[in-house]
């Protein structure tokens, strides 16, 4: 039995199996894929979603699912939208003493459920907790510094998950508000979406700080509402992970959001920026709970009614900051 | 008498005489230089600090403190190490209905002050507040939206600064905890010096992410040691000032930091850059103090003791994570 199993062979879950292969854990990567999954078996590259990183020799991959369903802690690097279907056909062959551990970030759109709410549905004996931090994959894979908020409300299984996981390049730190990191991991790729669009219409750094600052009190806001702790957003998961994406170009959602302010993307209905998917589901959370989010609803404005970037971006910064709380 | 004086021209002073004198306030600006006052009444342009910027032909200048020190809000920003010595040099000319705004980031290095109880011990009668948040001068000259930070122990106070003050580019939240906005304010041009040594080092974004959270979690630290809100530190004054210094190659703390991880820059005894001077301070209260602030400590000890930048980033880098709190 593997140590660890990450499915996912996207860039993210290239990179925690390498990370995790380097540290001489015994790792299979699961590939959706059967030829992306023989190709890194064959190459020890992925050619698709991280090309140009050599990958660890002894680093397995397979497209079996059972296969990669029979290692201790189980990391779920699908993209958000396909957790869902992924932990259904996963779990029949798994025992309760298996952890999954929820890498990908999101809410899933029908349910509007977070992604631990998923892994307890289908597994509901399996310890679960969530990885979630300030990582891009390409720096992670090259074995540079990172680190990370580990989520678990068992205090005991996260300091084995912690002590199982932690890595010479990814230290964790614990925290047992598993709706605080997933808000958190969540929410960011829409405001990184509003930073990107800020960013195309060339409003400059100090109007995307002061946005960054309101989008942490949104997902305060959503994170306090649905059960989860403010203060877990002052972690890896919550400004850290903001710091990073809203100041990127290599982040996906932040140059989406460029793209959208000079007109060069349009409302995509199969994205695979996850911030288009998590806009759709935070704004239905906001109506569903009754709660302000005026980034998350000017952001799904843009994307899914059609509304003018300018105005939307307009209406959130000619608002007077006396109405609303920081 | 004008409605604001701003005193110190630098180029965050500059850019918030302009702001208040695009918002049709009678705004007197000081110099301390008699031909950079001369020169900006005359040609309407500070071709010092802020080249480039037409200013508002309407906005005074004087080299005159006295000239300076009559209007109702008194916004100072001079660099917080002439602050003692400027405020003293005012205080006898104020009346206790003047109020006075400090719009400097640090912390006084002989006496370990913040710069709101320097002016408190001056002007021990007069209305004191803090306006401090993340601003690029350049940004706020040129009319790009900004929002910061204005605390206040005094709410009567607080909401009228606020009325005054806030204009079409500058949106001001309101708190009462003049401690935790300027300890935010201060510390950040230390964590930007580091997250500047990281980008020198190229050791990626994710590390400075990381990098960044940690340093929050140290400004919250000192803060609350020193009588302030962990809270505080979620708004402009903290995230929203770290987002934009720690960022930025526009910073000047985070330039400097990364010129000194390449070797181009060495130990610096009369710096412009604000970070140099609170680190010393603030590595001097972490001793008074008996607090943990590991990237305090490792900037001073590269700044001020000759340590080697590569094995300070290091010992911050590989300290097990279990052992710190986040």
């Amino acid at each position: 039995m593997s140590s660890i199993s990450v499915i996912g062979a996207g860039a993210w879950g290239t990179a925690l199996a390498q990370v995790f292969a380097n540290n001489n854990h015994d790792v299979t990567l699961w590939a959706r894929e059967d030829a992306l999954a023989q190709y890194i078996s064959t190459h020890h590259e992925n050619n698709i979603y991280l090309a140009g990183t050599p990958l660890h020799p002894h680093l397995k991959c397979t497209s079996d699912l059972s296969l990669a369903s029979r290692a201790q802690d189980i990391l779920m690097a699908v993209p958000a939208q396909f957790m869902n279907d992924v932990l259904a056909r996963m779990a029949p062959q798994l025992t309760s003493s298996q952890s999954i551990i929820i890498c990908a970030k999101g809410i899933t759109k029908d349910s509007l459920e977070l992604l631990s709410d998923s892994a307890r549905h289908h597994c509901p004996t399996n310890p679960i907790a969530v990885l979630t931090g300030p990582n891009f994959a390409a720096d992670i894979a090259r074995g540079l510094p990172s680190a990370s908020t580990l989520a678990c409300d068992d205090a005991a299984q996260a300091k084995r998950i912690q002590h199982h996981l932690t890595s010479k390049n990814l230290r964790l730190y614990t925290t047992n508000d598993m709706i605080g990191a997933q808000v958190g991991g969540a929410v960011k790729n829409v405001i990184a979406i509003a930073c990107g669009i800020l960013h195309g219409l060339k409003m400059g750094e100090s109007a995307r700080a002061a946005l960054v600052t309101r989008g942490l009190a949104e997902m305060a806001r959503l994170s306090v509402r649905m059960g989860g702790q403010r203060e877990t957003l002052m972690g890896q998961c919550g400004i850290g992970d903001l710091m990073l994406t809203c100041s990127s170009t290599q982040s996906r959602n932040f140059s989406f959001g460029a793209r959208l302010a000079t007109g060069e993307e349009h409302a995509p209905s199969r994205s695979v920026v996850e911030g288009v998917h998590t806009a759709y589901a935070a704004y239905h959370l906001t109506e569903k709970l009754n709660i302000e989010m005026p980034i998350v609803n000017a952001v799904h404005g843009c994307i899914y009614q059609h509304k003018s970037v300018k105005d939307a971006v307009h209406n959130l910064l000619d608002r007077p900051a006396r109405e609303e709380k920081e």
